[in-house]
């Protein structure tokens, strides 16, 4: 298996727990666990592919991370207090960081490729990367935590975007400039929460 | 008018009722009995039609649904109390469970139609049935009821999707794997609402 | 800079004027107050796109439109309180009621060079001027306002929209019906507002 491979699955996988974990909170039945860890997981690359017209959608080719879902709501629904206590709270987070800055910048990524102007392809990728987590909020019936909490989330993504797009307009390496750009996004989610930084509202 | 024919009309016209139903319990003016309505009897198509990129979507072929709704929605806002006590609960269960039997099978075949993989199918064909009432719930500021309620619904129809798929790999008869399916969607449906069966959480 | 491009941009500038409001008094961060004020300025158009299959989107082709939100965010966002002062409500009104009249029609227009039947371009009208309040409302989590009013905002639009389709039919200049279907729309919104005119539930 190859690194990027592992780290797309960790990715999904944090995108799906916070899934399981909102859902549990709400006393959703396994219907539901299932499809908000769906939504959660793949929510945000599937906005991203309607509003840039593309097909097939992520999760259709790959339909092995929807039974991988399918299984684990199946499993981990009565696991789910014993989970929470195993998986602590920092590894969640470094996950769900990594996950942040591969997303939002393969995002930037598909939306350079189908010719968007380069604002709207930061935003594209910003989508990417949180929208999932939004989607998530609103099925749940609560404001989405990304638009209220005051901490650096979308706008770490947002400048690690536009690094990435800056990298590309001064002629850097394709594979460095993602790279470079998803590790500087995670890394700033990282500090940001470690040293609890919040926004000026 | 054929049986299929008459069928889909009911099936529509009971998804409408559930949103007429929803609406009115939030007091909701004649605009939105109308949207949430429309949006409860056709959501889920038209979710599928969208992920699948299907164009175009059903109620704009047969545009004399969304006029029949219209009018009922004209018509039946200022009657909805006497059309609850018309309008026997058992009856509204029925042509639920025969629309969503009917729905789901269809989404599958759509989404075999799409060259999706199975289980990716098996997914479109369960998004078919119940998104409709998904995001009627969402509209209306409600976690969604087939999240929460732990009675067995969106399972009904994942169980009949792959009795469908499985008769289709076995070279059973389209038509009677069609019909079959559909009938055991809505048979399930009704033994466990009948039996007030829970699904453990 | 033509008049045609000065209202567009003022009813832009509503929308998302309304969004920010929503986001502060939901008390939502930058990054909320930003995504708010996008999804209210463009949610209807972005969906009746989506319903249609049209693309590029039109804030896609336009990104100078999504600039200007973004940096109205960063700057509205601590003066938001100074700005609902100066900008009287009837301002507000008054250029949400030409936005109102504008978008929908068209949107009608869109639907009509996608060949949609009437009823169907009808709908996708209403949807262009009034889908962008109502995202905004679910993101907020409220039940979306123009539903539950009672207030005619969307049966304006409904109406207006009706008026340009019956013109088109019988010959009117396409550029006349545009116009005047639009002024229709926004003069008959002022009018019930103004009167403080309600339908019945």
């Amino acid at each position: 298996m190859t690194l990027i491979k592992f780290i797309e699955i960790m990715a999904i996988l944090v995108g799906a727990f916070s899934g399981f974990i909102e859902a549990r909170r709400k006393r959703m039945d396994l219907v539901g666990v299932f499809t908000v860890a769906f939504i959660t997981a793949f929510g945000g690359g599937t906005l991203r592919d309607i509003l840039l017209d593309r097909r097939p959608l992520f999760w259709v080719i790959h339909q092995e991370y929807a039974i991988l879902i399918f299984v684990l709501a199946l499993v981990a629904s009565p696991l789910i207090r014993t989970l929470r206590q195993i998986v602590s709270e920092r590894l969640i987070v470094i996950a769900d960081a990594v996950g942040l800055g591969l997303f939002s910048v393969a995002g930037v990524s598909a939306a350079l490729a189908a010719d968007m102007p380069i604002f709207i392809a930061s935003m594209m990728g910003v989508i990417t990367g949180i929208f999932g987590g939004v989607l998530r909020d609103i099925v749940c019936n609560e404001v989405p935590m990304v638009f209220r909490d005051g901490k650096p989330y979308a706008i770490c993504a947002f400048l690690g975007n536009w690094l990435f797009l800056l990298m590309g307009k001064y002629g850097v390496d394709p594979d460095f400039a993602l790279w470079s750009s998803a590790l500087f996004i995670s890394g700033l989610r990282l500090i940001t929460w470690k040293f609890d930084l919040r926004m000026g509202r």
